[in-house]
C-alpha cells in the first residue's frame, strides 16, 4: 500500500490535460490541494493502526493485505465494513471522502465482465482483462474514479435516437488492437485527483445500442481524455484555521476519439450486460451512500447542536424534535444499508428475471433496501439545511469575514458583540460560525447540496428502481385473500 | 400448546365483567367474534408446520416448545423472528394481531424484577414471582394484555402533583398478603380477549412517587376489574364476503380498589425501577412495531396497487411514485427493527448513565434504531391514508352497500356501472372496494389510524427518546475538530 | 322564497326513486334526516334577519329577493358575498353546507347555454331554455344538485375509446322533442335531497364526442332517474346531544335511457362548449371551496385548540405551532377565494386563447387564485387530521359509547376518570370527546376525508389548471433577461 | 425626485465608515457595485413613464409627488401599489430590491411616534420630530435603512437580563440635546448603500426595559457609527454577460456610544410603544414581502421552466407538478398580501387589546393575513431549491467556468457536449446555465436562502404573531355549540 506522499507523487508524473482558470494545468495545482487532502485521508487510515482493521482488506486475487478501496467484497462483513470504513472517513474530513466511486464501479465491473464472457460462450475475455488490471491497481494502492454520466442531450431520447450519437459515449471503431471511443462524462467527481479512470455506461440499452455498451480503464491522462475542471473547496484561512479544509473537484471528461487497448476493454457491445453495469454501479454506490450520508448526517447534527449550545438554546422542545430529526433520517439510513449487507448475496435481483447468481462470486447488497435508504437521504437533503438555517439564524450569511474579524479598529466591537456567554471561547465561536457558512453560505453549498441529492442517483432514480424490482404483486395477494377475491391481481 | 377452540372455551369460563352496549356481558358477545378470530390466528400458527418454526420458541425456563408470544427473547435470532412472526401474521389477519403488548411486556418485567430485587438487596422477591407466574403463563399458553396508559389527569402534572392522585394507578394498601392498588388504565388493547393482564407504569417516576412504581398481574376477570369497552371490528357481510374478519378491542379497565396478592406483584415501590419498567416495555413494543408496521405498509401498498390496477392506471409515473413511498416506509422501518435486533444486547442504554447490563440476560433490541423505525412508521400513517384517498377517488367513501348490490332492482345497473373492464370479475371489483371502503371510510379507520399513529407511542415519545439517548456529544466533538475548536462541545 | 317546512314538504311529494338498506325508499326515510336539517338551514339563515343580507340576493333576471344559493353572480361584491355565506352556514352545521353545487352549475351553465348559442348563430335556444328554467327555479327557491362525475371506465381512455359507451352519459337519441340520455353519474352529494338535478359534462370533449357534450336539468324523481344512496351522518344522541345533527347524502344518479324534453336541455353537442362547461363548473365550485375549507379549518382549529384546553397544554409551543398550521391553510385558502373575487371578471382565461369575455356577463372569479386556493386546502386535509390526532392523543378512538356512559355501575367511574379538571364540566367534557370521534373516528370521517381531498376536484385537477392556464413564458422571459439571453423561452 | 445618479453623488460624499476586505472604504468600493446598481432601479422607475404610476405617490404632507419608497401608505389603494411596485421592481432586478426596509420602517414610526406622544399628554415631541425629518427625507429622496435586530446574547433572556446590557442596543445618557446610544444591529441589508439609518428596537419590551425603547434616525455615516461589511453579488463577466447583475450588502452597524440630537428622536423610554415598533415595522415587512416573494418566485419558476425546456422534458407530468408548485406558493403569497392590503385599515390588532386605531392616520395591512402569506412563502424557501435541484440534475454544480467555455482548446468540446439541441442557442444554453449557478450554486446562494427564510422575521416568528393574534376563542366557541356544550371555552 502508498503513503498520501507515494499518491501525490504519482499524480505529479501524470502529464497535464486539466483545463481550469483559462490555463492547461497540472495535478499541483492549488485548486487540487484540498481534494488531495481528503483522497489522502484513505492512504493515512491504511497505516493507522487503529483503522487499518476496518480501512485495509485481504485481496481475494492475491491474498495480500490491500486498501478497502480496492477490494471485491466477498461477504456480509465485507459490506458491513465498507459502509462502516465510509462512515469513519467522512467524519474525519467532514463531507465525502471521494474514493468510493472507484470500488463501486470495480465491483460492478468484476461481475457485468464475467457474465458477458459467459453469454459470449468464451469468445470474449473481458474478465481476463479485468482481473489482470485489478491485480495491478490493488498491488499499487491505485485511485480508481468511475466516469459513467454522459451528456445525454435530449432526455426523453434513448442514445440511439439522439441527434448527436455522441450524447453518450460510445465505440466508433473496433480494431485489432482495441476499440475508439467518443463522448463526454460529466461530473466526475474527483476524476482530476484519480489514477484511473473507469468508464461504465449510464443506462439501460436496446439491441440497437451496442455500441454505448461499453466498459473500460484509462489512466487519468491517457492520450485523447481532457478534463475540465469545476473544484469546490474551503479556502485556507490564515489566523481561524480549520481542523481540516475540505475540497472536491468535479471534471468534464471528454474523450476525443479516444484508443482503448482490448486489454483495458471490459465490455463492448453486450447491450444487456452494458445496462446492468449502469444498474449494479448504481447498487454499490447507493451502498456507499449508507456510509457517508450518515457520517454528513452526524457534521451536520453536530452543527445544529453546537449552534444551538451557543445561543443557549439547545433544551428547548423545539431545538430537540429538529435534532431527532437529523438523527432519524443518518440512523434510518444507515439501518437501511446495514439490512442491505446483512441481507445481501452473491445473487443480484434483475427486473423481470427475479433474484439470480450474477458474476464470479462477488458479493451484493440487497438492492430493496440500498435504494430506500438512498432515497431517504437524498430526500432529506435540503429540509436538513433549512433546519440548519433555522436553528443558526441569520448569522451564517452575514457574518464578517476573517479580514474584518482581525482588524484592530473593529475586531473589540466584533469580539464584544459576537461572544454569547457560552461556555464556548470568543475565537471557538467565531472559528464555528465561519465553518458553519463554509458549509451552508458559500459557494460549497452547491456542491453538497447538488451532490447529495443526484449523487449515485436522485431520489427519482431510487423509486424507479424500488418499484421496478419490489413484489408488488405479493401485497397484491394479500390484499385478494383479505378481500375474499378470486382474479386480478396480474404483476 | 393450546388450540383456538381451547383459548376460546377458557375466555368463557371468566366472569362477566365486561361492559358494553348498556349491558354487563361475557366474552362471547358477538362484538368480540373477531377480536377473538385474529388472536386464534396465533394459535393456529404455533400448529401450522410451516409457520410452525418461526411462531415457536424453546423456554429459557423449561426447555419446553412454546408459542413465541409468550417467549422471553434470548439472542438476535430471537428478536429476528418475532419481528418476522409478527409481519407474517399481521399480514395474515390484515393489520394489528394483538398479542404482542403481553410478549412485550413480559421482556419489561422479566428484567425490572430482577433489577428491583438486586437493588434491594434480596430484601424482596418480584423476580422469583415474575419467574412462576410466567412458567405458569408458558405452559397453559395465555393470553397476555399490557396495561400500561393511564388517564394521566393534568397533561403538565406529574403523578404527585395531580389534584386527583387516582389519575395514575397506584398503591393505596400495603398488606401482608399483597397489595390494593386504585386507578384506570385506558386504550388498553384485546384487554377484553385476554387471559391475563400485566400491569406496568406508564411514565419515569420521582422519589415521592414510589407508591406509582408498581408491576403486577391479574387474570382478566379479576375482583374489582371492570373493563369498559370499544369495539372495532368488520361486520360480517352476507353475500359479499371476505377472506378474513379483521377486529378489535380497546378497553377502559378500571382498578377499583383491586387486592393482588404478593406471588402476583413483579414491582412495588421502587421509582426508578419503574421509570424503567415504562421504558422497557415501550422498548420491546416499539420493536415490534417493526414487524406489524411494514405487514400493515404490506397491505396498503397491495390495497394501493390494486385500485390503480382496476383504474387502469397502474403503470403511470404519478402512481408508481406513490407506489414507492408505501415501500420506502414499510422497508425503512423493518430495516430500522432489523438493524436494532442486530446491534441488540443484553445491556441497555439508559440517559445519563449510557450502555450497562439490565436484568438476568434478556435480550434487548438496540434503542436508537427501535425508536427511529417507530417514529417513521407513525409520522407516515396520515400521508399513506393519503396516498390511498388520492389513487381511489372517491369511491369508497360512496360506493353503494350490500344491499343495493344484491337489489335485483338496480344491481345490474351498479354491476355495470362499476365494472371498469379490467380482468378482474365484476364479483372481485365490488368486494375489493368494499374492503377498501372498510379500512379507509369506515368507522374502523380511526383504530387503524389512531392506533398507528399512538400506539407504543406517539412519534413525539419516540423523538424524545432518540434525543435523549442518542450521543450528540460526539457529534458536537466531530465539528469541534473539523472546525479547528478547543472549547466547547459539553453535553 | 320558501321556509325550511315548504322545501320538506316538497320533497315529500317526489316519488320513491331512491334505493337504499335494500329497499325503494321516499325523501322521509330517518338517512336523510340530517341531509334535509343541513339545507334546511339555507333557507333558515335568508329569512333571519341578521343572516339574511348575506344570504339573499336580487335576481338579475326579476329584480327579486331570492336565496343567495339561486343566484347569477353579477359582481365582485356578489363573489364575496358567497364565500362569506358559505363559510357562515358552514360554521353553523359543523361541515359542508350542501347547496353549492346547485349554484355553482347554474353560473357555469348561464354562460355556456349563451355561448353555445352564439356560435350556432342563432340556431339553438339553449339560454332561453334555461332562462326560462332558472326564473322557475328562483321564484320557487328550489335546490339543485350537480351531477358531473361520470363513471369513467378506464381511467386512460377519452369517452369515445370507451368499451362501453356509458361509461360518460351521453345523448342516445335525438327526437323533435327532446332527447334521451344513458349513463350514470356518481357521488352526487345531496341529489336524494334536491328538487332539480343539473347534469353537467365531467372533462374535456374531442369532435369525435359530441353526444357526450350534454347539460340539462331534470326533476330529482324524472321518469328513468334511479338513485342509490349512500347517507353519512350522526345518529341521534340520547343523553349527550350536540347542538347540530350533520350528516350528507351521496348518489350514485343511474340514467336508464331517460327523456329530457327540449326545454330542459342547455346544450346538446357542442363539444367545445361541452368541455367549458366542465372548466367553469369546476371554477365556481373550486371558488365555493374558499368559503367552506376555512370554515372547516375553523372547526377543526376549534376542536384542536378544545381538546389543548382539556388536557391543560394549550399554552405550550408545540401546541400554538398545530393551532398555527389550522389557520395558515383556512386564511389562505380565504384569502385565495377573496382575490378570486376581487380580481374576477365577466372573462375567463381560455388554455390556448387567453382571456376573454364568455357569456351574457356573469361574473367568474379568476382562475389561477380560486385554483391554488383548493388546491392548498385539499393537499392539506390528511395533515390536518395528522394533527388532531396528535393533540388529542388516543381518546377519540377508544373513549366509552353512551350507553356506559350513562350505565350506573361504570358511569361513577367513566366520570372520574375522564375528567381532567378543567373548567369545562364533565359532562362537557364527555360531549366534546364524543363530537371528536364523531369527526374523527366514525365512518363520518370517511366523507369528511375524501369529499374534502375530492370534492371540486382533486389536487392533481388544480395542478393541472393552474400549470395550464399560467403565464409561464412570462417567467421564462423574466428569466431571458436576467440572464442575458436572447433566444428560447417559447411558451 | 434624484435620478441613480444623484443617488450616487450623495453616497460618496459620505465619510469613509464601511469595514471590509481588511480596510476601512468608501461607498465607491467595487463590491457596492451590485448593491447600488439594485437601488438605483428604484430611482429609474420613478422616472420611467409606464412605471411612474406606481412607483411614485402623493405625500400626505406636501402633496408633493415623491417615490413611493418614501410615502405614508394612506389606503388599501397604497398597499396594493407598493404590493405591486415591489414585485414589478424585483423581477427586474431578479431578487430583493432593498429599498423596502426603509418605508417599512417610516410607516411603523409614523404611527408610534403620534402614539407615544398621546400617552404622555404632549410632554414629548416624538411625532413633530418624525415629521420634520420625514419631510426632509421625501423631499430629498433619500434611501433609508431600518436597523432592527440586535445581536441578543443569550436567546433566552431578555434585554435586561442578558450578562452584556448592550446585548440590545439602548440608550446610555440622556442629555439637554439627545440621547446616546450603544449597541450593534446585526443583518442590516443595504445600509452600507443607504442614506440614513431608522433604528427600531427588536422585540417587545418590559417596564425595566425603558431604556431598550427606543428608535431614531442618523445618517449612515454618523459620528460613532461603524458598518462592517458582508456583501453578496453576482461577479461581472467578460464574454457571458446577464442582463442585470444583482447584488446586496449587510452590515453588522456598530453604534459606538452615539449621541442622537432630539430632533432625530422618536421614541426614547416608552416601553409598551417600543414593542409595538417592532411588531409594526415587522407587518409592515411581511406585508412587503407578500410583493417580493411572488417576484422571486416568478424567477424560480422561470428558471425551472427554462431548465425543463432545454433539457427537453417540459411537458411531462413530473415537471408540471413541480412547476405548479412554484405558483401555488408565489400566488399564495401574493393573495395573502393582496387580501392584508383590502382588509387593511386604519387601526392595528393588539394582542390582549383586540382592534384599535392606532397613529396618526396611516393605513395598516390586515396582521393575520400579511403573516400568514409570509410563513407560507419563509416555509417554502428550501423546497423551492429542491426543486430547482431535482429539475436541473447537477449540471450548475458542476457547470465549467467562463474561462474555460472562452478556452480555444476545449470550448468546442464544451459546446458540443452542452447543446441539448433545443431552440435555444449554444451560448444561451451557456448563459443559462451560467445564471442558474450564479442563483444556487455560488456563495449567493446564502444571502438567497437565509434572507427568504429569516428576512421579516422567520416562520417562527410569523406562527406566534398568528396564534397571538388570531380569534381561537371564537373557534372554540363554534365547537361548543355543536357539541352542545355550555362550559368552557375560555380564551
Amino acid at each position: 500500500m502508498r503513503t498520501k506522499q507515494q499518491y501525490i507523487d504519482g499524480l505529479n508524473k501524470l502529464k497535464r490535460n486539466l483545463y481550469f482558470g483559462g490555463d492547461k494545468v497540472g495535478r499541483d495545482h492549488e485548486a487540487l490541494e484540498q481534494p488531495i487532502n481528503v483522497i489522502g485521508v484513505t492512504f493515512d487510515a491504511a497505516q493507522d493502526p487503529e483503522l487499518a482493521p476496518l480501512c485495509t482488506a485481504k485481496s481475494h486475487l492475491t491474498g495480500e493485505t490491500i486498501n478497502r478501496f480496492c477490494h471485491v467484497h466477498q461477504s456480509t462483513q465485507d459490506l458491513h465494513d465498507k459502509q462502516d470504513m465510509t462512515r469513519t472517513l467522512c467524519r474525519k474530513v467532514g463531507f465525502c471522502i471521494g474514493r468510493c466511486m472507484g470500488v463501486d464501479a470495480i465491483n460492478a465491473v468484476n461481475a457485468v465482465s464475467f457474465e458477458a464472457d459467459k453469454s459470449n460462450n468464451g469468445a470474449t475475455e473481458y474478465h481476463k482483462n479485468f482481473i489482470n488490471w485489478l491485480t495491478n491497481f490493488q498491488k499499487n494502492d491505485l485511485v480508481g474514479s468511475c466516469a459513467q454520466t454522459d451528456v445525454k442531450g435530449h432526455r426523453l431520447m434513448r442514445p440511439a435516437q439522439q441527434p448527436d450519437p455522441d450524447s453518450y459515449l460510445h465505440i466508433v471503431e473496433r480494431r485489432a488492437d482495441g476499440i475508439v471511443v467518443r463522448g463526454c462524462k460529466v461530473h466526475i467527481t474527483q476524476a482530476a485527483v484519480a489514477d484511473e479512470i473507469l468508464v461504465v455506461p449510464t443506462r439501460s440499452l436496446g439491441p440497437d445500442e451496442a455500441d454505448y455498451a461499453v466498459a473500460f480503464a484509462v489512466p487519468a491522462d491517457h492520450e485523447g481524455v481532457k478534463q475540465v475542471l469545476h473544484p469546490h473547496f474551503m479556502r485556507n484561512r490564515k489566523q481561524f484555521k480549520r481542523g481540516f479544509d475540505w475540497g472536491v473537484v468535479d471534471s468534464y471528461v471528454v474523450f476525443d476519439d479516444v484508443f482503448v487497448p482490448w486489454e483495458r476493454v471490459f465490455l463492448a457491445g453486450e447491450h444487456q450486460h452494458g445496462g446492468l453495469c449502469a444498474l449494479l454501479f448504481a447498487l454499490f454506490h447507493r451502498h456507499s451512500y449508507s456510509g457517508c450520508k450518515p457520517a454528513i448526517g452526524d457534521v451536520l447534527l453536530g452543527m445544529a447542536a453546537m449552534a444551538a449550545e451557543i445561543n443557549g438554546i439547545e433544551k428547548t422542545s423545539h431545538v430537540r424534535g429538529m435534532l431527532a430529526e437529523f438523527v432519524k433520517v443518518s440512523e434510518l439510513g444507515y439501518a437501511a444499508g446495514f439490512t442491505a449487507s446483512s441481507l445481501g448475496s452473491t445473487q443480484i435481483n434483475i427486473p423481470g428475471l427475479g433474484k439470480a447468481p450474477y458474476g464470479p462470486g462477488g458479493f451484493f447488497p440487497d438492492s430493496v433496501y440500498a435504494n430506500v435508504g438512498r432515497c431517504l437521504t437524498g430526500e432529506a437533503v435540503f429540509h436538513e439545511q433549512e433546519l440548519l438555517c433555522d436553528i443558526a439564524g441569520g448569522v451564517p450569511s452575514t457574518f464578517p469575514f476573517e479580514q474584518e474579524l482581525t482588524n484592530e479598529e473593529v475586531k473589540p466591537f466584533l469580539e464584544k458583540y459576537i461572544n454569547r456567554q457560552s461556555k464556548v471561547s470568543v475565537e471557538d465561536q467565531i472559528k464555528f460560525w465561519l465553518y458553519f457558512g463554509d458549509i451552508t453560505c458559500s459557494n460549497l453549498n452547491g456542491s453538497i447540496t447538488y451532490g447529495s441529492f443526484h449523487g449515485g442517483g436522485s431520489p427519482i432514480m431510487e423509486q424507479i428502481a424500488i418499484v421496478s424490482q419490489y413484489d408488488i404483486k405479493a401485497r397484491k395477494d394479500i390484499v385478494r385473500n383479505l378481500a375474499g377475491m378470486t382474479t386480478g391481481g396480474k404483476k
